[in-house]
């Protein structure tokens, strides 16, 4: 691949283009269905066609680009990654892993090089959940996992998915065509930034994924009393922010025990007034580990202690579980392959865990599936200081040269 | 007082029929300067003019009445207190203290008993603070501590004071005419529940009020940094709500350690999705105590620890200080006449200390200045499950009505 540079930097631009497609000219923040989804689609349509391929928008908004072999009975290798963003969020977290490929195709596409199976490219609508509070919209409607109550989903102005669907030009009911799950795939791909710090601590440029953690998640409410602030005296007072403060504090010293991750991400509280004290907080819980029985163990510790700190503070706990997925393992026949291919481009073979989720795990479903990560600066993702090289991009192009020489 | 009783029912009764103008069909909210706020300010008029008063609305939107003596040249005797209520509060919180003077001098009209001074009754428009973040609105415009920086106050949706005072039909630039720093007045007396459990727990209708505290609040600001909450280990966090958590806790410690009270009712997160560590955290600080020395000792200890705590939490801590009141004194004068007609009245002269601020210690500003606390239960205010009894308003009216008998 001699012109590798000019094409990583060509992906490395498109990122940068395509960040313009904004909800918020402040920061990066391109939700589900949003006119900024449609626009992104539209222009990674655009360099999909440039790359060679024929494109479609998939029926629940995901966008597909097919580089066909000449066996029209051949498999399909799958390539993609999410188009979406966090609010406040960075270029290159899911992005990077929809345009690398693309680049990859319009090589194989200009060197007229020829392969036994087809290539197809997916951006993925929703993996971040931020808009519908549910992660993976996207590759659960490719892998056929549609979930059946998603028509109640409504986002924070209270439009339902349907209805946003429907004001993006898509049929809610015809979301579940876009299953892939009988198709014959050879396997997906999903390049992405690492979004820790190993591979930078390693001096390395890529990095090869054994597998994806399992994430749970919860929405916790604590119900105590409001009352004036200035007539209470502290030790009669239901103060539901002060019963969430040990709750937080706690959940962070058993997440450090075990070794796993812990996120309280979201806090809302009510009647949120200076001079009253707090009646109600609500906060949500993300919880990872390498292994779901070390996650399980950490949360059951988690549950026992917020139930006694409810107690001691006197305030009400609920917990309602909105996400819940198993630790997912990348294919072994595929690791081998990349490992050779990472090894042949002159790059030390690192095999390096997933804290985060990545639509992969939503696609390991329906085929074989493996996932290579690319260095990003100081680990950041998910902030406008996430960042990458164009170096780094050229040598995940070379390794996946190799890596699909060697399929089949 | 013969009719008594019924005076205390109609009282009660129009705290009832008051509640209907909320912002909010589920809860008590009228805040200052809204529909709610204009309607509450009409039926008090109405109310007013039966009870022999002429009534008039000052520039600030403080809702007044009068009711004339003889003598022109004579002093006024001002009762008072607010018409606002928190979002989520209560039915008495302040209009108790409005209406039980209009009872007061409807008695007074009817049994055509005639004083050597005028009796006027205000609400105030805005005690609270909960739209623009500042208290004391209505009383500051009448003792002529109007601020100077006022123009700039802004609520929740960016409307801004002038702006909201236009809306309803006041001029910004006047509100300073509705001083009555120059006016030749006898006194200020408020009424008002106790917003605490002394009162019930002595098994008292009503109490003398020895002084009220100063409060301060402070608005902080937390920054750290945001990163994805599956990559990132828990060591190298910079968890914005992690370092709040700690915050919160110490400032409970401290202020049970000072026996003071201190309250964190407002917190906001950012950027607050489930898989980002946060980033930012704002919280409110209300800070008060019997003496201001204790007061002052209590947050010099908090900003010291929150100081440290920020530090070993990597978060950057900004304080901005946005109210601060001291302790205000009630008038000797007027304490030992209140004692005296509350002992007249069978009642065991209680004098406590008031942990809310009120309008009172504003008005003390430009005359002498007393309060009666009436019991209320369980001590809950700011809650809807605020509560009185007919009887207690009653056991007030009567001590008002042999209190003004001595005066002068």
């Amino acid at each position: 691949m001699s012109d590798i540079r000019r094409l990583a930097q060509s992906v490395f631009d498109q990122c940068e283009a395509l960040a313009q497609f904004s909800q918020n000219e402040d920061n990066m923040d391109r939700r589900f269905l949003t006119k900024e989804h449609q626009q992104a689609n539209a222009q990674t349509a655009i360099w999909m066609q440039e790359a060679g391929m024929t494109t479609w928008q998939d029926e629940a908004g995901n966008q597909c680009g097919r580089y066909a072999c000449d066996n029209e009975n051949a498999p399909t290798l799958l390539f993609g990654s999410h188009l979406d963003t966090v609010p406040n969020g960075g270029k290159y977290d899911g992005i990077l892993g929809v345009l690398t490929p693309i680049a990859l195709v319009k090589h194989l596409n200009e060197s007229n090089i020829t392969l036994p199976f087809h290539i197809e490219v997916v951006g993925f609508g929703d993996e971040e959940g931020t808009r519908f509070g549910t992660t993976l919209i996207g590759s659960r409607a490719i892998s056929g996992n549609w979930g059946d109550h998603w028509h109640t989903l409504t986002d924070a102005d209270d439009v339902s998915l349907p209805q946003a669907m429907s004001e993006f030009g898509l049929d809610y009911d015809k979301a579940i065509l876009a299953s892939r799950a009988n198709d014959n795939l050879l396997a997906f791909i999903e390049i992405h930034i690492e979004q820790g710090p190993v591979l930078e601590q390693e001096n390395l440029p890529v990095g090869i994924v054994s597998s994806i953690a399992g994430a749970k998640r919860f929405q916790i409410t604590l119900q105590g009393k409001a009352s004036h602030a200035g007539t209470v005296p502290m030790h009669l007072r239901q103060d539901a922010i002060v019963a969430f403060s040990h709750m937080s504090i706690a959940i962070n010293e058993i997440a450090k025990k075990h070794g796993i991750v812990a996120t309280v991400g979201f806090v809302e509280n009510a009647p949120n007034a200076v001079n009253v004290i707090p009646s109600r907080t609500q906060f949500s819980l993300d919880i990872r580990a390498e292994q779901d029985a070390t996650r399980d163990a950490a949360l059951a510790e988690i549950e026992a202690t917020l139930d006694e700190l409810a107690k001691n503070h006197r305030v009400s706990l609920q917990w309602h579980q909105t996400h819940s997925a198993p630790a997912v393992a990348c294919d072994d026949k595929l690791l081998a392959l990349l490992s050779q291919a990472v090894e042949e481009s002159g790059i030390k073979p690192l095999t390096l865990f997933s804290g985060a989720g990545h639509d992969a795990m939503e696609i390991a479903n329906i085929c074989p599936m493996a996932m290579l990560f690319v260095r990003c600066k100081e680990g950041i993702s998910h902030h406008p200081d996430e960042a990458i090289q164009v170096g780094d991009v050229a040598e995940s192009l070379a390794v996946l040269e190799k890596f699909i020489g060697k399929l089949i």
